[in-house]
């Protein structure tokens, strides 16, 4: 009695199916992961609305019910903890960050002063120096890599995972308390080891981690279990992702104390949802980490006026004098000019990091051992690098002596500089000042110092500049990309205001009249802007960053000019960096527009389908959805009606049917013969029913179906599908253009999208992977036969 | 042989209807715009999606043939044109803002000059002043109500309007030339009229404006075709609501110098769509518009390092000392209750001006002649109060006597300090000072006056600040709403910031060591913070507006508290203004979240469709689509295969059969007997064809039914809608909740929807009328009787 009924429904078997050739074609792999490398990470996309069955309306119905009357409902009850939640994730992402912050910045001072003190001026007792230099710094680099080691995830910057995260694309493990503990330790050794790397990516990849987990309450870390919050209520992708979204707010601000650029780089990555309490709940989150981090930072005075307590900053700019701008207006279009050889040297960066990446892939990456190795290498490299180039420079300036008008940040900065082989407190080297202190401070002092010491007299002489700033940008490019936790902004900055101070001195020396063009600092902003702008390419929410690290609204105009000049420049050549290493990795990236191709082309929803979809009935025999989940890793079936040829009754889920299947939900065999329209089955349940919540409680961890096994006395029991279907799922007409199908794709940040007939009838099903650039392509070359456009150019035109 | 369906098919008309009474219920009025008086206005949603239709795929197959094989396409060429017209938008923006500026400020010092000589100490005297003074203002704030006579939509702040234009809502009347030409006019005489009103609001409209009115290229003005650009290529609803958007960015730019607000404003609004392109688009006309100011501004010193342009600053913030903080961290809690209080201020101002308007609509507004009498009778009510109050106060304080340390700012501010019946340049009446000055020159005294002067220790002692305050902030409530363009936002900001100063003063009166708080200048500003947003209720972009008008990055903290508590206290009690007055007009304004009654409550959208769908088929005769479209006001219809019971086919708009019938595109009545089955048809077209440009070339104005006529004749020949139809709309099950529904209509930014059966027969239709909170309630009351919910509940729990 089921002989004939035994494998699933699938499209080829309906009758008479419309043109169903035509479009789709028939046996292509593109929907399978397994086959197809391009998808060979077992990526999942998230799911963000829950599948609107009969079970779910009862489970929300009842939810209601008991609320029937009351005050202080259940979903009021969960928005205080939701509230609740987010402020501990501002906290707790703050005191990660200010640790992080505080431990790299103690290790790398007392890195330096061994070092300085053992540096003397001659050379042959300055070896022992060099030999301890590399030594420690090899050391540090070599830890940071262990932590990689022990979590590969965790390795980079980390921005690019959380772009394809808040992109609705479930990479493994990226949102773990594992990763999160080796992700800061990590960046905190690697920072020390004097690569050139910053901690601000990392820092808002901890932002998201911290969010996911103390959202999900429930996360097992290294095997042990540690829940240690009761607060489950936000157990889906949905309420995840949000966290999400506040929790990179949160690392944002706190790496840049940038609360609003944090805020509006949530929003742009995640753009397929703004919502505005989203917005709010964002903007809260980062409003607490700073708070929290300003507490921290002033808890010696008492919480009283001082310093505006951040982890990063830009340092203070003062205007030459009140109201007056420090540029004149006719000097932005210097500032563009600068913006476009930003955005050159970013595209050079990106490609040569790109091609060193794919070598790195081939060679490297598949052994663990080989990346720890390649770790030693490179850092041993970089050492070598930094010692000789203040060698080479070998040149004493001296200390700036008249200081009476200088600001106490100045004061500081002189106080910062490195003798390095010279007489301290007279003298020092350009060159080492820039290398031999952190990052920040380099930036600082590029960015602030007044002309007025050294040669050609400013405190850095061109030629220092151009010293440091060549191999600095070489050495960055190298780095990004080996097993250590490293972000980029920082690099970037600094490279880029190296660059930038090295255009204002030849400015200066084309004009003879001093006055002119506006002072070196002026330009080693816009410098770090350009170079930054033209690697990242990031947009709004870059300017908004940086303008709140600068913290002085008169650049918010040249800032906009240079990002942008560099944006366009740089987008000539190739994407930004982070675009570059997502598309190296595969990942099914959803781009905010609809790509190129599809613009210029005339493409349908039925061209790009995947045509080979795999079909359950609403009752089904559980040895036939058994074999059917094993056979294929799709993550959704449609279920459809075989009498009327196919048409749509609704979408089970892999979760949900792996989970009845465990849950042996099956209605005896002999309850019905085998039958060929859902219409006469009437109401009759013919199966035990699940709860919703009993399916969900599974989150994130749902059974596997390798781990169920169905004997074979259950293969021939119904299997009652009705009740779980998601009966109101996502369609689109076979018609719709590839612009209304990516855009309702995109927009409601979908899973799958069943393509109907005028019929309702299936005929193919679209996922991420189908309207991706490669695969509109691929389905642009086959359509190119299709007769049906060309029939209507012949007859309309 | 046409007898029996002479008339148009109808839902009712299908045979065997699924359930059709359970959902929806049967002669609904909601959809109707006529009978409905809440939806009386004629309101259209805006299209901003092309319909799919054969003869769409055609014209676009056509374009993409036409480019093959060339470089500089026809979307190239496009794109540049949107790049010179976004830049255009921002010069044009720059040039109506900066002359607006100019003029009112010349305006009112004139004013003021005036009055200032006829002003003496005696009081007999004084009395001439009194009366000139009152003429005047009452003479310019007539001239400003006649423009609101001439166009009443120009009437008002714009915000509410530029608002529901981005929310996709076609207010009459709302982005034309004359609209500009009134409001900008009118705006520039109420400000000089002394009427507490700010230029911001209506500054935001004119952007909006300018930028329509650029890329739409042709217009008609007072019956002059202003056809001055040959650019039409953006003659839709999306290009144009693109351009609002940037000018609408391009508009807060001009008005608070606050570019990044601007954009963020213009997404926050228009939040279904958050475009990558469309912000960089709108970035760079809010760049251009400041650069254009700037350039205008510093033209006298050839462009060179100058005063940042801007026509709206809040004035320099000095820290106190450098890098430390102008406040302390456990002063936060304080702003925080600052917030709350400015909340509470603005829920009270929002309740007052709701009830004046309810009043004003009943008794004023239906003559135009009452509104310029009202705004007479409120102006010489304003006149009167203004020049009472620093008479009542009638105290002169000494001027300011040790100001060797001051800067320069605070020194102009000085000057700026009014006698008003005391000694020029010895003393300054307090009050007057506040009155008697320009809004924004009245906004920096209260943010930048240091303590010293006055009595109690002080240039603006509490009780003068509390004179002030009281009548102003009641004056302004009064005032919005009246026959003249007026902004909300700097009268707002004048009065917080009088508040917070006063409360900066009671603060420093309980403190006896001085130095504990913070100046009275910094509780000023989260004062204005504070009112300003317990008024407008805005989110994100307004904080950033603030900050940017402040220019100083250490605000973040304390402005985020200050509007994040603000918001929250409002909110407890009423709507933000602009949304009131949205309201009170019947809009059908769509909130980017769905309404708490959906979230409360198990809707689904079969419950909230409107069943009453007149539908057409596939081929129909000419007299009955005549018929259908005299005899309601329906924007889209239907078409459905009534063989099959009311299959969807595709829908058809309003506009495009209005053309249809226009130019007679009629087929042989003789071609075809009358049929039952679509299919056949065959593909033989029945009728000519008309091209889909040709039907689109009359954007925005489609022609009329009333304005057609078709003969007896004619009425018989058969219409062929099959080429036209887009075959490819938006759908929705039935049984799918109201959340998903609202979130596809809104996030989508549609204007139908079509509410399908599972076998994609179509069962009602949404508009965005029936997703408002008062329908939604209405259906919700409705669907209790319903039995499905219910059933389920007994049957699953």
């Amino acid at each position: 009695m089921y002989g004939q009924q035994q494998r699933a429904y699938t499209y080829k078997d309906r009758p008479g199916s419309l043109r169903g050739d035509g479009y789709g074609g028939g046996g292509k792999s593109r929907y399978n992961p397994i086959t197809n490398p391009a998808t060979a990470l077992a990526v999942q996309s998230h799911n963000y609305e829950p599948d609107e069955s009969e079970v779910w309306r009862a489970y929300v119905a009842q939810v209601h019910f008991s609320n029937r009357g009351q005050w202080w409902t259940t979903g009021k009850k969960r928005a205080l903890k939701r509230w609740i939640l987010t402020f501990a994730v501002g906290v707790v992402q703050a005191v990660v960050a200010t640790s992080c912050n505080f431990a790299s910045r103690s290790m790398t001072s007392r890195k330096y002063d061994y070092i300085y003190e053992l540096l003397n001026p001659s050379f042959v007792e300055s070896s022992t120096a060099f030999w301890n230099f590399c030594l420690i710094q090899v050391l540090l680099c070599a830890v940071a890599s262990m932590f990689v080691y022990i979590e590969p995830v965790s390795g980079g910057s980390g921005i690019p995972e959380i772009k394809c995260y808040l992109n609705g694309i479930d990479l493994p493990r990226v949102v773990r308390i594992k990763t999160l503990i080796c992700k800061v330790i990590g960046v905190t050794f690697s920072v020390s080891g004097g690569l050139p790397v910053g901690k601000e990516g990392p820092m808002v990849h901890s932002g998201a981690v911290v969010a996911a987990a103390l959202s999900q309450g429930k996360t097992t870390c290294w095997g042990v279990d540690t829940s240690f919050s009761k607060f489950s209520d936000f157990r889906n992708d949905r309420e995840k992702r949000d966290f999400v979204a506040c929790g990179a707010a949160a690392g944002v601000a706190s790496a840049f104390g940038a609360p609003i650029g944090g805020v509006l780089f949530s929003l742009e990555e995640g753009a397929s949802y703004w919502s505005t309490k989203l917005t709010w709940r964002a903007f809260f989150c980062a409003m607490t980490t700073i708070l929290t981090i300003q507490a921290i930072t002033n808890i010696d005075t008492w919480w009283g006026q001082t310093e505006v307590g951040r982890l990063f900053s830009f340092g203070e700019f003062n205007s030459i004098s009140g109201g007056a701008s420090n540029y004149s207006i006719w000097e932005l279009p210097i500032f563009g000019l600068i913006g476009c050889l930003g955005g050159l040297i970013g595209a050079v960066f990106n490609a040569a990091n790109e091609h060193l990446t794919i070598w790195r892939m081939k060679r490297v990456n598949h052994s663990k051992i080989r990346r720890v190795i390649e770790v030693i290498v490179i850092s041993l490299g970089v050492s070598v690098v930094s010692f000789a180039t203040p060698l080479i420079w070998g040149r004493c300036t001296e200390l700036p002596q008249d200081m009476q008008d200088w600001s106490n940040q100045e004061k500081n900065l002189v106080e910062s500089l490195v003798p390095f082989q010279c007489e301290p407190g007279k003298e020092y080297n350009e060159v080492a000042s820039l290398i031999f202190t952190e990052a920040d401070t380099a930036i600082k002092q590029l960015f602030h110092f007044r002309e007025g010491g050294g040669e050609d007299n400013s405190t850095f002489s061109s030629g220092a500049l151009f010293l440091f700033f060549v191999p600095y940008i070489m050495m960055s490019s190298v780095v990004y990309g080996i097993a250590v936790p490293s972000g980029l902004f920082v690099p970037s900055l600094l490279a880029g205001a190296a660059f930038g101070r090295l255009c204002g001195h030849l400015l200066h020396k084309l004009d003879h009249t001093s006055g002119t063009f506006a002072d070196s600092g002026t330009y080693a902003l816009m410098g770090a802007a350009a170079v930054l702008g033209g690697m990242a390419r990031m947009t709004i929410s870059l300017t908004v960053i940086l303008l709140e690290a600068t913290g002085d609204m008169q650049y918010t105009l040249p800032l906009m000019i240079v990002l942008m000049s560099a944006r366009f420049t740089g987008n000539v050549f190739n994407e930004g960096l982070y675009d570059i290493h997502i598309h190296l990795k595969h990942i099914p990236f959803m781009e905010p527009e609809v790509p190129p191709v599809a613009e210029r082309n005339e493409i349908v929803a039925g061209q790009v389908m995947s045509a080979e979809v795999k079909c359950l009935r609403p009752v089904e025999r559980a040895g036939v959805v058994y074999d059917l989940l094993r056979s294929c890793q799709h993550g959704t079936f449609p279920i459809v009606d075989t009498a009327s040829g196919g048409t749509l009754y609704g979408t089970a889920s892999r979760d949900m049917l792996c989970t009845l299947l465990q849950r042996r939900a099956f209605g005896n065999p002999d309850v019905l013969d085998d039958y060929d329209n859902s219409d006469t089955l009437g109401t009759r349940r013919l199966s035990p029913l699940v709860q919703w919540d009993t399916i969900e409680r599974a989150y994130p961890r749902y059974p596997n179906i390798d781990d169920i096994d169905i004997g074979e006395a259950d293969r021939n029991c119904w299997l009652d599908l009705r009740p779980y279907a998601n009966t109101a799922p996502y369609t689109i007409n076979e018609t719709a253009s590839i612009q209304r199908t990516y855009r309702l794709f995109r927009t409601l940040g979908l899973r799958f999208l069943c393509v109907v007939n005028h019929n309702n009838q299936v005929v193919g099903i679209i996922t991420r992977k189908d309207l991706l650039p490669e695969s509109l392509t691929e389905s642009l070359l086959r359509g190119r036969n299709a007769h049906v456009m060309e029939d209507d150019i012949h007859d309309l035109s």
